[in-house]
């Protein structure tokens, strides 16, 4: 009874990793279009202000049950991996 | 015209963040309940050739724009932040 229950909370782990997956690059094709956008209007990609924002908006609204400090972890790396998305770009952009 | 698109992207990528912070809490929330069925089974929580398999899986299934590296890197910081939740959650349990 006790692994079929583990059975069953591994299946439903393993539909929310799959649909974190299409997300999380989801959110990297938009921050690859911004990068496009910034390139065009010469504006810097990396915007400490507009990030501390998106964490503020984050951790209002984090109802857990992760900590805020826990949300805020995952984010930022989210957010560096994002940034180097857009600066590969940038560089494929120069070499082209 | 740059900026409208600027500002309707940066909507969309906030709507995106939302949906990520559902659904990174609502992992955490399945992992809490993994956690609970292996407490009462005295399975070790930390299982390295399961999140091994996650992995796997999350970069057989990866289309980018991320590298697999990045999307493992990104994974195995959600790994980590779980496991932390269910040994407070053990350590809670403990104290009761």
């Amino acid at each position: 009874m006790l692994s079929n229950d583990l059975e069953q909370l591994r299946q439903k782990l393993d539909g929310v990793n799959m649909e974190l997956l299409q997300l999380i690059n989801q959110r990297a094709e938009i921050v690859q279009q911004i990068g496009e956008v910034k390139e065009k209007q010469s504006i810097n990609r990396f915007d400490p202000v507009r990030e501390r924002k998106m964490l503020d908006v984050l951790t209002q609204k984090n109802n857990g049950p992760f900590e805020n400090s826990t949300i805020e972890h995952i984010f930022k790396e989210i957010f560096k991996a994002s940034l180097e998305l857009q600066e590969d770009d940038h560089r494929k952009a120069l070499l082209v």
